[in-house]
């Protein structure tokens, strides 16, 4: 393969699961492919000890399943280049788009962009320690709920996220308690009604601390306890528990992308839905990073496939950029 | 989990590998969930012996892989009925949605509609026994090109794709020779040049034989030959080739949703790109029978993640399936 001139077919930006997916078929496609990655392959996932949510395991190791996905698009000659932080992207006059890196700078004819998101971090005692560990620390309730079979939990959070997260670990865990640092949710209406219903119908299973902080996750090689301050008497309180989840938003990476990419407002990259197009001909998004993204992991692997079938328009047709999505996305049913 | 008066919280219809991902996620959701399946889990996959593009296997068999996505979902209680063919969806007044099958009939909440499609067949001998035995015959040039590096094989097809998967089968074959039966393609004009210009480029590497049908795929055990047949001369001839590719379209699986469902003008299934609401509300669509599938494996399992995310809006607020998207799905640069 090689290259020529430094100019790459497809140059990916993060080597996560959706950077990954969208590598190995860029490469089965023969495109000279190049992933950009600043830390190492994997991004988040290396924090999950046990995945039983991605179709077709059972049950695997977050590292175990991302060096596969690695392996797999070197199969087929994709070069992945880790310490490589992409800091900016130009569209150059001839199409290409130049992406500028914390050491080099790289020509490709098209970028897709998987940086994905990070879970926002409650920044207090424990939580990077019990998290690595698998030891009973967790961002994400669809995930890791059923882990927590008749255990008891600490949530965290007031949105619309955090309540739905909340529901959702109520289906698995013996007892549930949802802290908030204000008096009020900030979650929709709706979700809130449902919320106080559930804990009025299931008395004792569902407990609502409200303007209620937690400053540490305690406990000997996992989570026994959090301890809780209240913010209006300021008192203080070890909790027991045996799990922490943390519901308080999600940071996408694309802070390098401010002034040349559309954002929305919470930083999300504004994508068409049907080929993953931003607002930049030639780049692509994939992954936890774009507007509406369902934040799974096969999700991430799905889009970044996606991205990858639609570029092939794109190299033939610059042109195709500015087309409209069909109608035939648009029932008359909505 | 159980079910109360006959009524599903979820009823899947089709238990390809979008059916069984959607499973898996409603299921573990604690959604009460039936799968129908017509024939048994898996479809086209259980015709595929390597799998090679589906992230985090580097290799795989087909019945393997569903294999694991069966037990997956049955592990969080979905219920996989086969021999169940879905023939007909009614809405009730009360918003919930009758499933007939052709034995029984249920009643769900939600419906996510799985059917898959089926690649179009010659119908002519040797089709089916070297495909099933994975012998040389495939309807995936971005799935089985790899799988004839250096080797001699002849693609079939005039259309879009039949063109572009032959130009993918040109960077691991060793010569490709391409059958249409007109004597003019009706691929788009900008594809018909790249196939040209490729084959002046490439001496000997790409035959194209117009007006040239397929009559008979022969060989011992594995394919070794094509019977042509010159459609303006009748002249015959036994062509050799290790594989066949056959592209003469896809067939969604959607008869029986004509008169309830919106479909395309070739079958597929009307839906937003966003949260794949088709246009009975209620009623969601994943994988290769929708409106712009990939048609790929781990597009498929994306899709079927994303409708089981999707249906929690649903069904805490059924006003919401009138939302339209978000114009943040709009990005000015197209």
């Amino acid at each position: 393969m090689g290259q020529s001139n430094n100019i790459y077919d497809c140059i990916i930006a993060g080597a996560g699961p959706a950077g990954l997916a969208a590598a190995l078929y860029t490469a089965r496609d023969r495109l000279n492919t190049l992933v950009l990655e600043k830390f190492m392959p994997g991004g988040q996932i290396n924090n999950t000890d046990r995945i039983e949510n991605y179709p077709g395991y059972v049950n695997i190791g977050g590292p175990d399943l991302i060096m596969k996905m690695k392996e797999q698009a070197e199969n087929f000659d994709a070069e992945i280049r880790t310490g490589a932080e992409v800091t900016k992207l130009t569209k150059l006059q001839d199409g290409n788009i130049e992406v500028s890196c914390n050491k080099d700078k790289y020509i490709a004819k098209v970028v897709i962009l998987t940086p994905g998101s990070d879970y926002r971090k409650l920044g207090i005692p424990g939580e990077d320690e019990f998290r690595n560990a698998g030891a009973g620390v967790s961002y994400c309730g669809t995930c890791d709920a059923p882990f927590f079979k008749g255990k008891q939990v600490v949530a965290i959070g007031g949105g619309n996220t955090a309540l739905e997260e909340t529901l959702h670990l109520c289906k698995y865990a013996d007892k549930v308690t949802l802290l908030h640092r204000r008096d009020e949710f900030r979650a929709t209406k709706v979700l809130v009604e449902e919320l106080l219903e559930y804990q009025k119908k299931n008395e004792g299973k569902l407990i609502i601390k409200y303007s209620t902080i937690p400053i540490a996750i305690e406990g000997q090689g996992k989570v026994q306890s959090v301890k809780l301050k209240n913010k209006k008497t300021e008192e203080l309180e070890d909790y027991p528990c045996d799990g922490v989840f943390i519901f308080i938003g999600m940071v996408p990476n694309t802070g390098f992308l401010k002034g040349s990419i559309e954002l929305t407002d919470t930083g999300f990259i504004r994508a068409d839905c049907a080929y993953l197009r931003t607002s930049m001909p030639g780049v692509f998004v994939a992954g936890d990073c774009r507007v509406g993204a369902a934040m799974q992991l096969a999700t991430a692997v799905g889009d970044g496939v996606c991205a990858a079938m639609a570029i092939k328009n794109y190299l033939r047709n610059p042109s195709w950029w500015n087309e409209p999505l069909s109608e035939e996305y648009q029932p008359t049913g909505w």
